[in-house]
């Protein structure tokens, strides 16, 4: 895992919280996509299958992701405007910007 | 799992067989961060962190499906060339350019 | 062009108005760099050279965009909050995570 | 534009040049659509209809580049491998999957 030492969770602020059961069924799946991507290797499969599962991973990611960012953006962004805490929202931005700089790189 | 029917494996002809350890275990490896990310969600963890990981997770399935398009192209597309299958040859590559496509809009 | 008709420019509210000379500097450059690209395809140059030059206009024409979504989420959507508008904050929260969607799929 | 010094186009080789007229109205068409965003900034237009022209011409620019990979493997690529040249062909895979990984990661 990359080493980002992972802030104590305020859960109150996390937009996704409201939705985390289903966050936690399609990681679940993403869990098991990548199963069958060791097992499709493990079975000598040929490799352009293996690639058509990697894509469906890879997208299935970035729905997860940018369901995040919407709800970062919606909740933990909103919450610190709106409690005018101009430095704290500026840093949630900024937080938010590089995050998504990062998707759009990976 | 996205539902291509995987193609009866000939074994001989995949190039990442002669690597296929190494592959092995990057997916046990994408499958534990998997696992991590599904923990980080279940643990209320802050949305910017859990991010971080879908972007190191995603980086790490794009160098696997690259070097898949590399053994691709250096064994499956290069074996049919050799034989002098024309038609081989030209649909290992339709099937390499189709998979690139998908890589670069997943 | 894509056929979005452009929203009468409010050009107080857009971020980017203050970078707005590095924007166009940039965009003049982007727009050099795809007649550099017309010119290597007129004059036959190697197929790997003109992909090592699309990929560069991308990555500028990516910085563009992520610098737009940073002054969007900065300003547009910090005076929809700032404002008590919650329909206007949504709507531009909205745009906001729809335009970065198409960012990364693009 | 970034640096690499293009090699002396052997024009005879290059697959695209069969289907050049396409790609050179296609480059057209794409140094517009960056005129066409230059002039967006210039006219203060709201920022997220600026996102997505940014977005249209980067799918398109991927399309350009999609196209000039298929035509080097099946050109370029095939015919190093049909003058029976190893040395030649792993070369050529080597630029063309050294290119692909600059396209998903651009």
């Amino acid at each position: 895992m990359a080493t980002t030492a992972p802030r104590p969770a305020d859960t109150t602020s996390h937009g996704y919280i409201s939705d985390k059961d289903r966050y936690l069924t399609r990681l679940r799946r993403i869990e098991g996509q990548a199963r069958g991507i060791h097992r499709m290797i493990d079975e000598d499969t040929y490799c352009i299958d293996i690639l058509t599962q990697i894509s469906a991973i890879t997208s299935a990611l970035n729905k997860v992701a940018l369901g995040l960012v919407d709800d970062h953006l919606n909740h933990c962004v909103s919450r610190a405007i709106n409690d005018g805490d101009t430095h704290e929202a500026e840093a949630k931005i900024k937080e938010a910007s590089a995050a998504i700089a990062r998707l759009v790189r990976s």
